[in-house]
């Protein structure tokens, strides 16, 4: 097959993905290997030693919620010690942004890609600010998280169960033409979420105080839907993953060290380099000098033709992001320059209902010099602090050149 | 006073009224005046023999709505016989989309404005299609009617008694930023509703099926806030009103025959002349021989500085109204040469978060030769059918010129 071909096939792959959110699972029991003294992480391998301030945060965090250790020392020893066994999300059909820390008590949304039978994985969001997901693990992180893991997650697993699976597709699409992005702004996509859930938990949820604490939490929080999107994002990526000869990216991922992606031919290798630290706006009493170098798995957004690939769909997003929104439109505009094609199901007003570009095809990201465009949160460097701003970043050009090479070794050219 | 100054205080007080939802009532409670026998409706005054279809339709579905006729044949025949007295909404505080008609045993939404004291009303929006307020009449249409302003309008009474009155500025300048224009286009500012009543819902609903029906509706109907958001736009317009010297129009409203403005310094009259019929796209079975002249106080949206007005703000409303996301922009663009001003409250992201133009001046119309920009519903011409479609139209240049003339007189010019 010529690559053109094999990329034409593995875009029609990732566009024809119909990710459906089909209930809530206990990610121990969903995911195959997340067993007892076993954390899952964003992006690619990385060990304790190499580890960056807000992953082990979140590392310590995770071991304090599943009571593996009884104080952050504890945790950190234990950890340090050998005793943690880490692996990445992506090793396990799962996804999680920033740190990404998935333990086996967690509970995480199933999604499925109805087209091609796939299935992924994305744990619980936990809001903005000080939370385990940007490192923090204080007790009301701790607290929070039991809450949201426990009587939140019956409450949306009951209310999932109760109806149809909710199309992703859809609910995306439609919050393209309501400015978000997919990525950073999941304002409206969340909010749509609430609407789709709101009468189900009513009807499910016996007890109406926490009937009504899931409603505020899930309607307050316009990060709600990101983690199904992602899960959605990743079913879309891996029905692409695995076409012979195909040069486009399956994956990008970041651990806080390094940036990883993976590629559609060249099976389930990683292509690392340092990863950037993010240019943006940060939160009051903060500033670049606090900032950690780029983490999470939520470029799968981008992967799959939405985030920073769809910032023309969201000119508000500038105020959270940095830039203006002309700069919104020319990224997605620069964006056309290195894909394979355009998304049939996810439009952008703006654009005369132009499809986003989806696809990044690494031929071109070398050709052209252009690396794609990513949107992200700012986590603070060190352990136990959290979120500090939001900005935007671009991956290191050495993950596309060596994944090239290696394309080229594997093909005998 | 000189115009300019006149002009300049009206807008202000446009921009800075704060309306607020503070409640539902019983619309024959809140509004003075409307007692048994009366029966409000859209746009300026009106008596049966000069009623459009739609308009009658509504009518005849109120009289049997509050039991005062057994069959649509009576209804007529009361109405027609002088026995039911028609009054503008306008003339109650109140404004109602479409056919607008309002009777006693409805609900009304209270919207207070916060800055200036002064208090508007709306009706309940019912959905798209067959509905009272396009026209129709049936069994289906009265039984919505009467759970609406039954079972549902004592469950939102009771979430909005349970906190805070909802700021609808702060909910509008929300929408505008998720792809709303706040006439049309509710789609983000009806789930933005939902997301602020939804935990009230849930809380203070004891029966969990009537609450999840309720959040449904709501969270359904992209339209569920167009009636609170016209009150809010009737409390910003009326706090404009009265100015002495200004030539701000501070009501355009529609009856279905006759399309009227009122000015901020000529009092209480109404400017009229026939209503156009919009320009727009239909639903399946329908075309332009069908439709209605225009009809619904719904302009009181453009005449506060969104509706069509920010249409920049909305490129996706296009699918429903016709035309492009140019033209969309175009149309914004055009009515900044009609206005008084930026309102610094509601923005638009894609034009860098430029204000929307506000305050609409007669002079600016009168000379420049551009009416306002109106974005509509459009009824089927007969009663009893409803919605058809949903369009553009222009306001008849004929309105501005009478009031310019008007106001010189008064002015002795």
């Amino acid at each position: 097959m010529s690559i053109d071909r094999a990329n034409a096939k593995a875009v029609e792959r990732m566009i024809d993905a119909r990710p459906r959110l089909t209930g809530i699972e206990r990610a121990g029991d969903a995911l195959p290997g997340l067993e007892e003294g076993t954390l899952l992480h964003a992006g690619p391998p990385i060990d304790w030693p190499r580890m960056s301030g807000p992953l082990r945060g979140a590392v310590i965090g995770a071991l304090l919620f599943e009571g593996w250790a009884a104080t952050p020392e504890e945790a950190e020893e234990r950890a340090a010690g050998g005793e943690i066994r880490f692996d990445p999300c992506h090793h396990h059909g799962a996804v999680g942004p920033m740190a990404g820390v998935t333990s086996p008590s967690m509970a995480v949304y199933r999604v499925e890609n109805e087209t091609h039978g796939n299935v992924a994985f994305s744990n619980l969001n936990e809001g903005y600010g000080k939370v385990l997901r940007y490192g923090a693990f204080d007790d009301e992180v701790l607290e929070r998280l039991r809450w949201i893991n426990g009587p939140m997650a019956e409450v949306l697993g009951a209310a999932l169960d109760a109806g149809e699976p909710l199309d992703l597709r859809a609910l995306l699409s439609e919050a393209l033409h309501m400015g978000d992005e997919g990525h950073n702004r999941n304002k409206a996509g969340s909010i749509l979420f609430l609407q789709r859930l709101a009468p189900r938990i009513a009807r499910t949820c016996a007890d109406r105080e926490t009937a009504a604490r899931v409603l505020a939490f899930l309607g307050d929080n316009a990060l709600s839907v990101l983690n199904p999107v992602m899960a959605a994002a990743k079913a879309m990526a891996d029905a692409a993953h695995g076409v012979d000869g195909s040069t486009l990216v399956t994956a990008m991922a970041r651990n806080g060290t390094d940036f990883g992606i993976r590629v559609s031919g060249l099976g389930d290798r990683w292509f690392t380099a340092p990863a950037p630290t993010p240019d943006g706006l940060y939160f009051s009493g903060f500033s670049a000098t606090d900032a950690n170098p780029d983490i999470g798995d939520s470029t799968i957004t981008e992967t799959a033709g939405f985030g920073a690939f769809a910032m023309a769909a969201a000119p508000a997003i500038v105020t959270f992001v940095s830039g203006t929104p002309k700069d919104a439109m020319a990224a997605t505009l620069e964006m056309y320059e290195i894909t394979e094609a355009e998304h049939r199901h996810l439009t952008i007003p703006a654009l005369e209902f132009r499809g986003t570009p989806v696809g990044i095809d690494l031929r071109k990201v070398v050709e052209l010099g252009i690396t794609p465009r990513v949107n992200t949160g700012i986590a603070h460097r060190e352990a136990g602090i959290g979120q500090i701003g939001a900005g935007l970043v671009r991956p290191p050009m050495a993950v596309f050149r060596d994944a090239l090479l290696a394309w080229a070794e594997a093909h005998d050219l």
